[in-house]
Formats: structure tokens, sequence, C-alpha cells
């Protein structure tokens, strides 16, 4: 038996895609117009996926506002309208694609977010490019 | 090899979430606003997903009108345009939270649908709280 | 030269279709299912949008966070997770139609928003069903 | 560790459910008005997933522009504003149902990509038909 | 006082743009793919916008029910899972665009809705091009 | 008889709120955490519309495909990956808040599109947030 609940919610943020150790030249052929030095943006739309048993108490795998509590003040609060490359400690020596972003995501709910829980996350960059880290 | 159809519906009911052997304080502390005793409602965005293989004959794993039918015999029907907690059998002693509604649903079609079909029950409560259960 | 900003938000609600002065025969023919007298409910999606003039000084029409305030006081603090039928004043006489609850959104935020700006009103009762009252 | 990208693109085409082998009676019964013998269409929104390990040195999975390109050369290119009944050399003896084109999507894109990565298809037929393809 | 209210609708068809008094060079520069002889075909999204007046009995501007068999009986019926060049009377002379095909819906609905209410056809070709005619 | 067809397409850029002339503080106060000095970022999406009649000979208003062509041209090749602050020439006296960014779009197309079309220009700076500029 297997459920799962999920949580939408949002933030947008601006970045570059870039390698402080690459030259330029090499920088533009990877990452092209992502790697703009004056930065673009995005709004990021996330799914936050819990799995475990349902609590026979209370009919919830979780009481989704403690779940809602967890991103906002995890995620939210600590990525929205912000510069991932100046602002965000994860991404000081880390490229913050959407995949890596999804991965740093992860981490910090997993910290905070009981262990009997699995955690997914589901991170659209834009309508059409999006990805799912599982841990 | 894997294949899965989905088929997307919809219903809208009232409902409570609240327990008859809990007193009106722990009530609301558990289940807030989700506990006022005059209900209050949702449009549930349902897509059920049936596993298999594909027909040979056909080209389908199901004919969609088929699974289309079972889903409005068993959970339109049953459920549209109700009072959860008044008018539902399963619900008489169960708090129709979206996790106990998922798995009502998934029990339902599971009597109905081939057993050699996998089932999924993906029910969206709101825009961005929604439950996935798998049997 | 004419500017309209619009912002989204959400609440969902139980409600009845029926006038108190008609027999349920006569409800039932006209409401339908609609007219369950336990109740059904939904998530209405609610998008206003006003119109008026860019102030030059700011690049607002008007500070979004401003109209999210508004919206949040006066529409979604007094409706979100009630019974429309028996918590709000305005459906005490008046049925709880989409129609009848974009006026009475309508009017609760034109008593509340400057009157230099026209405001209209979007209300989806379901993904199919919904309705635009411009006052 | 899991982690999957995702590319959303689109194509439309016309087909008809039928099996030549089959007379207009059988044809009729089995496929309904999707036998319609001058043919029907359909927005096709496809879903491409690609798991596998991050690039340590770019941060992706895969450079999504490379996935984009090779959606539209392999599928976008090959189905989009055709008659899949007709033009298609893998309908010519395959019922061009929403689960074999998932299959003929899924085998095209598995000889261009890197076998590293899994493929998964998510093929929308309607917004309230699909179907997912994993191999 | 302005008051609308919308229904959204589905069905899917096949089309090709041509001019059987063009040659197939001038159709091809005009056209391009969409002038594929072998077809190709679309899920057209209708959505019916009335304007009106509240019926104060009721608090409906028309019963959703009516509109909705309307729409059903005069579109969905006529145009659903069709080839629009040959099927449909309207485009034996007539280029099926979707400014045209909503021309057609419109004209077709005009015939059959009371003329008290002002009717607007909004038409998604693709979730990228849409047409809105107002009569 | 008024037809308006509509293109949506896709852009995403940093940006930040804030008046050179204006000292930290205000600016903080006015334009809160949109005023971050290091900027952020959104995905926009715009939806262009052209009023005006439909082309007796070819059924269309416009062909889309020139007007995908004027917006790509004038609008997604111009600001898409922008820094709007930095890089945009409008914007370096004028704050680039959604209302503006809708006026310089709308501007810019003016130009291009020929007389006989009226324009709009529908901007969602965020799923909730969004305006319509119509010259």
């Amino acid at each position: 038996m297997s459920l799962t609940v999920f949580r939408r919610s949002h933030f947008n943020a601006a970045h570059r895609l870039y390698r402080k150790d690459w030259d330029d030249e090499k920088n533009q052929l990877v990452f092209g117009k992502c790697n703009n030095p004056n930065f673009h943006g995005h709004n990021y739309e996330l799914i936050v996926g819990l799995t475990g048993e349902i609590d026979q108490e209370t009919g919830f795998l979780i009481d989704m506002e403690e779940l809602k509590k967890y991103i906002k003040e995890e995620i939210e609060d600590y990525l929205d309208h912000k510069n991932l490359n100046i602002e965000i400690a994860e991404f000081q020596e880390l490229n913050p694609t959407m995949e890596n972003i999804a991965v740093v995501i992860w981490n910090r709910l997993r910290k905070r977010i009981d262990a009997k829980f699995e955690i997914s996350v589901k991170l659209y960059e834009t309508p059409r490019n999006f990805v799912i880290y599982t841990g």
C-alpha cells in the first residue's frame, strides 16, 4: 500500500549558469544564453510529495498545513525573489541548474521532515522543462 | 514493459473533517477551518490510471469508453454533488480527508475493474493539494 | 489607453441552490442536483481585475500586495471554508448561484477599492462553468 | 538516487482507428466514432522524461537543448501535421491508438538517445485521455 | 451592469486548409503544412459566453444545463470526430481556418439561443493559437 | 462584427523594481522584496491579440506564422534571457513593472504590425499576477 500527498508552491528567482573555473568561451559554448552575466530568471513551480502511511486517527498522511509550513520556511522564504548565484549558500560552488536546485530543495526538506516519509521534489523551471528528484 | 492509461474526471462535494469521538476543542485544534460544522466543499479532480499490457488486436490497454463508464458509475454518480459525511456510506465512520477519499475510490474501482490491471488514483482536493494512492 | 491588472485567488465553500419560498418539487425541477439539501461544494477560482491609469512614479496601476490584501480581507477571509447559505449574510435571502456570488464579491470590493479603478470579477465555479461581472 | 528531467512538446495529427482485416461493422462496434473513415484529429501533448545521473561538470542530466533537438527531429518533424494512418510507416499495419503512438515514439527516441538514460513517454491524446510508456 | 456566463467544451476534428480554386503551388505557399492533402487534426477547446441580465427568480443568467445542451447538440454532435472539409456543410466552400470555424459556431448558436443574450465564441485550435468572435 | 486572434508565447528575464532617484529606504518601502539589488526573475507568458476583419481569400485574420514571427523578432529575441534593467533600452529610465513591460511590448509590436489591426497585450508575470494593455 503506497500513499503520497503533494503540495504545490511557487517561488521566483534570478540565476546564471556558468562555472567560475571555465573561461567565458567555454561557459558560452556549454550554457548559451543561460550564461548571461547579467542574469535571467524564472517562476519556479515546486511540487513536494511525501510518501508514507495514513495516520488512522486523523486520516491524514501529514497535516497539509504542516507541510505547507515546512515548504514556506525552508524553500520559499529562502529562495523567493533571490539571486541564486549571489545570495544562496548552496550555489556558491554549485551551478544552479534545475537539477541542482531540485537536489538542494530535497536536502533542505529532508533535514526538516520526519524520516518516516519518503520525499519527492518536482520542479518546473519553465512550463516545458522540469525535473523530479527522489533522493 | 510498462504501459499505463489515464482518464481524468471530475466531481464536487461538501465535506467536513472531524471525529465524532473527539470533543469540539480537539476537532478544532486538529482540523482547523476544515472542521466547520456547516461544511465546506471542493471540486475534486480525479485521474485514474490502469497499468497492464496492450491488447494486440485493438491496440488498446482498455477501451477508454469502458474506463469512463466505470468511473462514471462507481465514482461520479456516487459522489458528485453529495455531502460526503452525511450521504456516503464509507464516510459514516471514516474521516473524508483526501487521503481516505482516494482509498475509497480505489476500493470501489478495484471491485469493478479486471484484476489484470493495476489501478492508481490521483485526486486533487485543490489545485495545490493532492494525493496518489496505488493500493 | 486602457490598462487592467489582474490578481488570481482561491476559496472553497459549500452551498445549495434553492428558494425558501418554493416547494421541494419546484426547487428540484429548477435546480436539480444543485438543490441537495445536505449541500455540495466547490473550489472557487477568483480573478479580480482593476482598470485605470499607471502611476507614473511607481509604474504600478496599484501595488499588487495592496490588491491581494483587499481580496484576502474582503473575500477569502469572508467566504473560504464557509457554508454560503448558512453563514454568509448576503445569501440569507439570495440564491448563491455563481452569478450572485460574483455580484456579491464585486459589491464588497467596490466599497473597499478606490473609485478611480473600474473592477471586474471573474469567478470559476468549476473549470467548465464561470462568470464575469463588471458592475 | 533518482533524477529525471522532462521536456514538454507538441504535435497535431489526423488519424483513424480501425483494422484493415476487420469488416466495417466490427470496426464500428469496437472503435465507434474513432473509426470515421474521413479521419479526425488531435493536438498531442508529449512529455519525454530521461532518468539518469547528474553530470558533475555541468550540473545537467542532459543539455535540454539537446533533448529538445532529438524530440524535434525524431517526433515533431516526423508526426506534426501528418495523417498517421496514411503517411507514417509504423502505422501501416499498426492501429494508431494513443498506446501504440506512445510505443512508436519511445522506440524512435530509444535509437537516438544515449543508452545510459532510461526513457519515459507521456502522451496526451486529449486533456482527459493520456498514456505513459516506459519501455 | 454586464454579466456574462461561460461554458467550456471540447471537440476534435480533422481538417485541411486550402482553396479548391487555387493550384497546389499557391495552396502550399499560403497554407504550408496546414495544406497537407491527407489532413491533420486538432483538439478544439471551445468557450461560449452569453451576456445578459440575471433572472431574479433563479439567480441564473441561464440554466447552465440548458447552455450545455445547446452546445452539445449544435456543436459537439455536429463537429466532434469529424473531417471538417469532407463532412461539414458549411466548409464545402469555406476554408476551415480557426477564424471561420468560430464564425460557423457562432452562427449555429445564434439560431438556437434566445436573442436577449449576446454570444461570444472563444476557440482554441492549439494551446498557443486561438480566436474570439462576438458576431 | 469583431474577430480577434491570439498567439501565446514565452520569455524569461531578470529584473528589479526601483527608482534611481529614490534612496534605498524609499525603494524598499515601496517595492519590498521586488527591490532586491541582486535581481530576481520571472517566466513571462505573453498573449498577443490582433483585432480586425477576416481576409475573405484565405480565411485568416492574419497568417499566424507571420504574427509568430513578429513576436519572436520584436519580443522574444529582444527580452528572453535578459536582465531588463541592465540590457533593455526602454528600461534605462523606466521601472520594469509588469504594467510598463506590457506597454513596451505593445509599442514595439505597434511599429511592426499593420495599422489595420488593433493590438492587445496580456502579460503574466506569475500565474497569479497579470496585466492587459490595449494601447
